[in-house]
């Protein structure tokens, strides 16, 4: 097992990863201190892994709740249902709400939390190499809106993430990629060691060797919780950490949750950030043909969908929470590791990265 | 005009009080850091102040949204309602709302503010009585669940809070009497020279004698400061701010919310908390008396409805956010003025308690 720190004074809590962690309840039980709690899954991965958390949990009055499967029931309607079931089993302000599951799981869980009886522990056991690696570490919780992805929520911090590696053996291959999405984004933003080592280990990882695996999502974590130490609420720094999700959440919105997965629009997202940043002359042309070849080697998608014209675009990413008083924010890179957070990207340069990245090649 | 501070580090912020305010923007307009506003007020509220703080907000992109009124509408379903407008309206995360109306408005506004892209700036502009002197202060912001009150929320403290108090002049007496349950609250939980002073001003408060009213809610206000400055997150000690409220929610909840005004039910919960306080010995019954003649006084109901037998109570209230594992945590008085938050309370002075404050007399 590999054990880090997120380091956030009082918030501060434990990553473990490692395989068999679920069945290891002595792992996170500690870090439920009332005698309630509310598992919360989602109807994929209740058959597979519910029953091994609901065993851990005896001795406590134990719930749990299976939301549908899928982004596009991440909405206030059914987070509402998770008021309902805390409430009719009378959860008072010492539950711990147990989120198992992938990002959808873990962001909604995250923000019920949040909210409940205004604010409860929780606790992240992410099913999803997307959530082991990125958004089960943090805090950002959130619910989209029809306009807009993650529009509603809260920083709420867990106090602690246990990710079974176990689980991912499980995952449909198009979501282990999605995944890998996330991964790839770490060494770009801010570590080009890693960059190279997810190159050279890229067959492994498709393989899913559980050693490689576990390094990568160590190093994903080891990233994120040192970005996330220094700023928690997004106040700077913390914006490169979306890399790609601007463009990203675009296609999202646009083709409706769930025909995208969050990885695979975050994957094309960075390759036009990239392209965007190349233009600009930020960025040799070759580091985006580079990334092109990686994201293609994880079966990841490369180009936007052919209807989104640039028009599109700008009108989904006028809505997006990286808008500030008209000026579009976008993260761009000023070299492999060096990402930064800028306003200075041209409209018309946005508009040929866009142009240039609509299928069909 | 009064100024006085809530004083909570860098959230820290100023409450004005005074004639005329809604119509001295240089008041509250320089907390609005960006080019966006949303005025959320209620259709009651609307045609008599909304144009007065949309002219104070020239030169914005301001924006308005008007709720239907009451307490029934403080639910998620309105709150989505505010979602949409700001997404429709494109407001990015340096938008400001402002809440110009009652607890309802100033509750759903606070948690939109707190939920809207992870958190916005919001500012309160009380036309309420109760509004001006507890709900506008303090940042706790929530909406009911048709289960509970208050039961999904957020801690989120406005950026000013500014009191005209000419607005009450347009309010029904029997709001303005609800509102004076919460400053005979102030006296009873920490202020007993407070308490003796509305008992003596009783008949000028009643008669809304304007520089009298100010002077309640300014000693309101100055107690609740200091109780939200040394606990914020009710912790420990805030608590003490729900003397009357485990009771009252309990006859909200059940009568259906609307039916009672919030601070009638507050009225009638702190005279069965003093009742309860001297039943077990704290308190000299004559205490009990007097805060009953206070009440009707000021025509506030001083019995519970009916129909609520003791179990219906305690159902209510094992439902209540100051419920911990199964224990009732009760604010009780050890004196006028000296309130503590106690687990103490045996169920059968509670029944009793309950028993003796059932209508009719």
């Amino acid at each position: 097992m590999r054990t880090l720190d997120v380091d956030l004074g009082e918030r501060s809590y434990p990553i473990h990863i490692g395989a068999g962690l679920l069945r290891q309840p002595e792992l996170w039980r500690p870090h439920i201190r009332g005698h309630q709690a509310l598992v919360v899954t989602s109807s994929v991965v209740a058959p597979l892994y519910l029953d091994t958390v609901m065993a851990g949990l005896e001795g406590l009055q134990a719930d749990s709740v299976v939301l549908p499967d899928g982004e596009a029931h991440k909405t206030l309607e059914q987070l509402s249902t998770l008021f309902d079931h805390l409430l009719e089993r009378r959860h008072n302000r010492t539950t711990t709400l147990l989120a198992l599951g992938g990002g959808v799981v873990g962001d909604m869980t995250g923000f019920a939390a949040a909210a409940y009886q205004r604010g409860v522990a929780f606790i992240q056991l992410p099913t999803t190499l997307l959530a082991q690696v990125d958004s089960s570490v943090g805090g950002k919780t959130a619910v989209n809106h029809a306009l807009g992805k993650n529009m509603i929520g809260a920083f709420h911090q867990p106090r602690c993430v246990v990710a079974d590696t176990d689980t991912l053996s499980t995952l449909p291959p198009r979501e282990f990629a999605a995944g890998l999405a996330e991964v790839i984004k770490y060494g770009l933003i801010g570590d080009a060691a890693f960059y190279d080592w997810i190159e050279a280990h890229c067959k492994a990882l498709s393989d899913q060797r559980p050693e490689v695996v576990a390094e990568a999502i160590e190093r994903s974590c080891h990233n994120k919780a040192i970005v996330v130490a220094s700023d928690e609420r997004e106040a700077g720094r913390r914006a490169v950490l979306n890399l790609g999700h601007t463009f990203g959440h675009a296609i999202e919105t646009d083709t409706g949750y769930g025909e995208w997965l969050h990885g695979e629009a975050v994957a094309t997202g960075m390759l036009m950030a990239l392209d965007l940043s190349a233009r600009m002359g930020w960025l040799a042309a070759a580091e985006v043909a580079r990334l092109r070849r990686l994201l293609e080697a994880f079966g990841l998608p490369v180009r936007a969908p052919e209807h989104m014209t640039a028009e599109r675009f700008l009108e989904r990413m006028a809505l997006d929470k990286k808008v500030v008083d008209g000026q579009l924010r976008l993260v761009l890179l000023q070299g492999i590791g060096e990402a930064v957070l800028t306003t200075e990207a041209p409209l018309d340069l946005v508009r040929a990265t866009i142009a240039a990245h609509r299928a069909p090649a």
